[in-house]
């Protein structure tokens, strides 16, 4: 099925992978994909959440980490994973990275981080900003009321809401909590693009995390007016210490410098492909480029991309960025916030001993069992109904105020039973983005997963029908990576473009999951059931975010 | 406080309670109330579910007990609590007893049960049935059914609702299912009569179990023409097999015969009371017996019973009967069929190892520690809603499809906040069946509280503060039996009256838990959000049936 151009045999590609708790380097084949060798290094801080290294403590929902960390991984994830795939290290041809987003480092005009100048080491804002760094909502509470309130042409692009985890709500509270170090930062940079600019030495904002987390959109930011509404010294924030070139995904943004070379043991000069975020980065590795295709990454929440030739309003998405996924296509994006950090919140919370019991004897995981005992149920008869919003409803409600639900318990459910329900909850949660784009005039022509909850074909069984449609599965355990690998394949010039080196070197599964017809019938019931009460508690009845403002009014009233 | 006759120094009563697993004998001062001794005595066959003594296997819902069990609490447990009390037994001057209703024994026309005559040892038909035996649905579903459609008067006394376990139903399922037996079967007796009729030799029907499970009303049973329509073989069933004397509370059903005082070592002759139900035997023992005095006995579910001198509609009560708590009142009989099974539910189903561990390090009960933690929260701050509805809804809905709910789940719910939420929403369930009867002409002008779950502090207090009201506790341990006894000095004229009797020998600790004007008005605000789920999914949508009939067919398919 794949053709192989002669010219890339014996070439190789080196991607790597910025998780939140480690980075992992893979060395791949670029006539074929074959993975050849691949290794992780853990970040020595890991998240800096309760304290700086220097011991002074952090707010609520701060989370930090240290750019040297970063660094460590060229140094040791990359020479090992070369050395593991026992290749000549002067066979790569290119190098590609992918990142956490949005990630943000506070740096000087050259790049240096600004915890690494003398005096900034215990100032808390002078660390990189993780993407799961809270403690800016009152920050992005602002600006999207204010964008609503103005009527930015650009708030329709996310869905109507700015995250406290992007670009400006965090520049933001940077200026007003520490003004001292907002005056020193030059540059405000995604940690995507700062590893670029160390391995490359040149600056590259990558189209991806530009769209959707530094709102920008049809080549420009948030003018200055806005920003001034915002607070009056945020006025110049874009043009001071945003605005930068943009790259296209897959292109060139610079060349190994011989810095870098000396780190990673990789020759000097090899391209070095404009930065990337894990999730869209995925797309060629899973062979979900083509407008249509809808990439599910499924973990603790599920990110959902898809690439289009037309631009269109999708209610509730969370992006939708110009090149953002590919270069010259619309690229989606959706997102459900909790799906399995649901069934891990279960699995600790409500799962008697004798579930324990079991595992611990089979050698299991909780999911292994609950999953068994679940899979031998029928479609409808635990007779349960659940809404999967324990954390929150991204696409297509967009409301971080609701939360869970589960109906239909009686003295003879078990845990397995609820277990089930919650899994088909976020497979409602999917089919109701699937069918929120489709009514948008973006069909979904095929469905694939990549991601922790692949492995549970269970669960990938329970999707297939409830969607009414085959599930497609990534063949890669490390699809971020690998979809690096590809992006420097083309950076590299071995292929014409990102279409292409995915039909080379990506892989996926094609309907690996079927869906029965008779469940896709009885799942139909269901899911106009689940519709019926998302529209009630999500649209209808507001009974979900007043039990959480008297949640907060009688905490705060005991903080007292 | 309490005036005491002369007349009744040196006199004790003994009072008998038959429930589900055993029988309990306690020998009471007729001038205080004093419990003097105790024993109990479990039937040695207990409950027959899945099979008879002769091995022959039951049907799915059925529960059948042996009569000669009941002897055996008389032969035992009598004598055992009068040894313990240290009186002499001439000096007890009356019996009375109290059983679990609807239990029914089929007899000859001498009171002997069908299952002590020979040839009959192995036919289910032949042995008692249990209140809890469920295997009559179908013929009480149609007893329901045509009665509405013949709009007799009756039914509205019932709550619009025919339950499964009361006395037409079970003998319907024995002319349906065992016609040979249904023709040798004299009588159809309720324990609670049979019993009497053990100690005196006459068969007198109570008013209480009549008028709640027999459908009697106004001196009349159903008409003929309305059991022919049933069944035509069932249209002589009241006055072949069922009509009988219906004797006052705590009047003189006979006297003790020489048999019943060998068995006991009571002395021959002494009054024996008419018998009685172990809810509604229990008023006089709490001293609620006035108007506008609720009595809760709350247990695995809850049986609220409440005298009133005027008869008014109750939508969703169980019963209203002439004399059905007290002689000269009406009794109205309310209940919640799941509170203890759901608290009991959650324990065994949804809480995970380290609960456990601690309750067994402390020695303490998962209720202990779950309570303990729920009571450190204030209203509200669990941001949960729950519907009480796990065994289905008696009153107000009378919908025993209804299900379980729990909203406002998120990833850090612990397991404390959903047993406090579903201690609230059973709080809310009576709070609806408080405000049902004051706004039916009935107010409840005290609460009160007898049974296993009057011993959690914590569940009282959110009782106190979800109704606004005050709760009484009951002093007794054993209420129902120490109600026997009430009713035996009754019957043995020691006082004029049941209310008379109640005051010198109830006890009752009046506001032992009284609620926080703070919490009333947190609760007046979760209650309104309670009633409106309470609304939509018991009176507008009907999601909840729709699930369970969803569920059988599933089931019933998959039985195939």
């Amino acid at each position: 099925m794949r053709g192989t151009a002669l010219s890339v045999v014996g070439q190789y590609v080196v991607g790597v992978d910025f998780g939140t708790l480690s980075g992992r380097a893979v060395v791949v084949r670029v006539a074929d994909g074959a993975e050849l060798g691949t290794a992780t290094h853990d970040y020595e801080h890991a998240v800096l959440s309760e304290a700086l290294p220097s011991g002074r403590r952090l707010g609520a929902d701060w989370a930090l980490q240290v750019p040297a960390d970063y660094v460590s991984v060229l140094r040791t994830a990359v020479p090992e994973a070369v050395r593991r795939a026992g290749i000549d290290p002067a066979d790569v041809v290119a190098v590609a990275t992918d990142f956490t987003a949005c990630t943000m480092v506070p740096t000087t005009a050259d790049g240096t981080p600004l915890c690494e100048l003398p005096g900034l080491a215990d100032e808390p804002h002078a660390y990189v900003k993780l993407w799961k760094h809270h403690a800016a909502q009152g920050q992005a509470d602002r600006i999207t009321a204010l964008a609503a309130k103005r009527g930015e042409p650009w708030l329709p692009r996310y869905g109507g809401l700015i995250s406290s985890e992007w670009e400006f709500a965090k520049a933001l509270q940077v200026l007003e909590e520490a003004p001292a170090v907002y005056a020193t930062m030059d540059r405000w940079v995604e940690a995507a693009d700062w590893i670029v600019w160390q391995l490359c030495g040149s600056y590259v904002r990558n189209a991806c995390s530009a769209g959707y987390k530094g709102i920008y959109q049809e080549g420009s930011y948030p003018g200055r007016e806005f920003l001034a509404e915002l607070n009056p010294a945020f006025a110049g924030f874009v043009g001071d210490k945003l605005d930068q070139e943009v790259g296209e995904l897959a292109a060139v943004a610079g060349h190994l410098t011989a810095e870098a070379a000396a780190w990673t043991g990789l020759p000097e000069g090899i391209a070095v492909a404009v930065g990337n975020v894990d999730a869209h980065v995925t797309a060629p590795a899973a062979q979900a480029t083509a407008p249509g295709q809808m990439l599910a990454i499924m973990g603790t929440s599920t990110c959902h991309v898809m690439n289009a030739d037309v631009l269109r309003d999708v209610p509730g998405m969370c992006g939708v960025v110009d090149g953002g996924i590919t270069a010259g296509l619309w690229g989606y994006e959706a997102g459900q916030s909790g799906v399995g950090d649901i069934f891990n919140w279960f699995v600790t919370s409500a799962v008697p001993p004798e579930y324990h019991d079991v595992a611990a004897r089979e050698g299991v995981s909780l999911h292994d069992v609950l999953s068994e005992r679940a899979a031998r149920q029928q479609v409808g008869e635990h007779g349960l109904v659940a809404l999967d919003w324990h954390s929150g409803n991204r696409s297509v409600l967009v409301d971080h105020e609701l939360s869970g639900l589960v109906l239909g318990l009686t003295l003879a459910t078990r845990p397995e039973e609820i277990y089930r329900a919650l899994i088909e909850a976020t497979a409602f949660g999917t089919r109701t983005i699937v069918e929120t784009f489709r009514a948008s005039g973006l069909p979904v022509s095929e469905f694939v997963v990549a991601g922790g909850l692949a492995g549970n074909s269970f669960l990938m069984q329970v999707y297939a029908d409830v969607l009414g449609m085959p599930i497609s599965t990534i063949r890669s355990q490390q699809g971020p990576a690998l979809g690096s690998a590809i992006h420097a394949a083309v950076a590299a010039g071995c292929y014409p473009d990102i279409h292409a080196a995915a039909a080379a070197m990506g892989g996926v599964d094609h309907h690996s999951f079927v869906p029965d017809p008779d469940n896709v019938r009885l799942y139909d019931d269901l899911f106009a059931e689940y519709t019926r009460l998302h529209d009630h508690f999500g649209r209808t009845d507001a009974l979900m975010r007043r039990l959480r403002a008297r949640r907060r009014e009688v905490l705060s009233g005991a903080a007292q």
